[in-house]
């Protein structure tokens, strides 16, 4: 019965024709009913944007008769979950994936990135969520090594649930399945990125500025998602929005704020 | 002595134009030297994006002889953090201050705020920040009331700084500076917006959407940040960028992912 099977809303921040995306299709396919809604064009590093002052445009895809629902949208990953879960989707899903991403959203990626910015904002409307990403930036990278592991923690996830307020954030090495040594929980590495801007000139003379950087992991913890992906593991990380720092609340109420 | 003062760095996502920067800049101008990088045009509702697959524009908007440095910037709220820091400041700022926005960041708003995320991004680079939001989304919004809190906010994190990871994000009723009770430290409310999205026609027939929505809070704490915006305080919530939820580990632990 198609009814008894689970919903799943696919979105990511490649973009709708990316490899990545693809790759995360055919595997949900085999899981559940997927609605695909997913951005007309790149938006990577987008972080949580939303399109609040100006339009948006859905685009279907697919055709009658498709085995699946797809749209593609003219706004942010954010704005994708936004439009599927209310003008598109007949019901709430029962899990929200987005990716794979192409390319880390480790340790700090997680606050650029536009993938997990569509899992947050499932999250926030409370649909369990799970962004992926290899860490592989090829637009041909291979995806094949990752699919059994995608459909083991879909399956797991869709079994027992997340705990409230709570996404996931997947990476996977960029190795061959055979050589990936298992799935591991971790937090966050504390990493940066210490930034280097290339500062060019335009034909006409004017300066402009393309943003470098090297990512700097100064984070030895083997409970991270750095030595994780660094020994071979898939990291998966617990991701809340719940931005406020509680462990920060009694210093701060030792000041004087109100003298 | 000049190089006794403070460093400042200002920046907002309302764009370099915004009466919040400007009000934001007479406060500062007080207790530092002030270097202002903001965005050339709104950039409301970016979260934390940046710019890497496109090229950055920066323009001196200041003059020699004037009394302190300003340039506008063609990237986000993040980029402008990023381009000051790397390009524009010649030593580490002190503190980065972020507004005053036109609107409220309080509770959920601070995931898809530019405004806190530039203060978050400045948070990432080590830089105390804070992030100031008025509750009044009026261009021609009075900030006068507010001013006397801002510096006291500022001098505080001046002369204690502020706990390792964490920025601040700082709500103001609007109100008249007598009817404002005070600073509480506050955490993030639990709410979310309950979108709508207004379905149009443009004039040759195509669908577009608008994003609309009901913003509901269903957190009665009277430590969040909402309770105290109600009753009349300025809310202060220290946010942090370690987005792990630690308290979902153990119960993530508890689950066969590698079998």
């Amino acid at each position: 019965m198609k009814t008894n099977k689970p919903l799943i809303l696919i979105t990511n921040d490649d973009g709708i024709s990316a490899p990545g995306l693809r790759a995360l299709i055919s595997v949900m396919a085999e899981l559940g009913e997927i609605v695909v809604v997913a951005p007309d064009a790149p938006q990577s590093a987008m972080g949580h944007a939303i399109t609040t002052n100006s339009t948006l445009y859905l685009n279907k895809i697919s055709l009658e008769g498709d085995s699946f629902t797809e749209y593609s949208c003219s706004g942010t990953p954010v704005d994708c979950v936004k439009l599927a879960v209310n003008e598109i989707l007949k019901r709430k899903p029962d899990l929200c994936v987005s990716g794979v991403n192409h390319g880390s959203n480790s340790s700090i990626n997680v606050i650029y990135s536009g993938t997990m910015s569509a899992a947050v904002e499932a999250g926030i409307e409370g649909i369990p969520a799970i962004g992926f990403s290899l860490l592989d930036y090829d637009w041909n990278a291979n995806f094949e090594p990752i699919k059994t592991f995608i459909k083991k923690i879909v399956l797991e996830v869709l079994e027992n649930g997340l705990p409230q307020g709570v996404v996931l954030n997947v990476n996977f090495p960029k190795l061959e399945e055979k050589d990936i040594k298992g799935i591991r929980i971790c937090r966050q590495a504390k990493a940066f990125w210490a930034e280097k801007f290339d500062k060019r000139k335009t034909p006409q003379g004017r300066d402009y500025y393309w943003l470098a950087g090297e990512f700097i992991n100064q984070d030895k913890g083997e409970d991270t998602d750095e030595w994780a992906l660094e020994n071979n593991y898939i990291s998966v990380v617990p991701v809340q929005f719940d931005l406020t720092a509680h462990h920060a609340i009694q210093n701060l109420n030792t000041r004087n704020w109100n003298e």
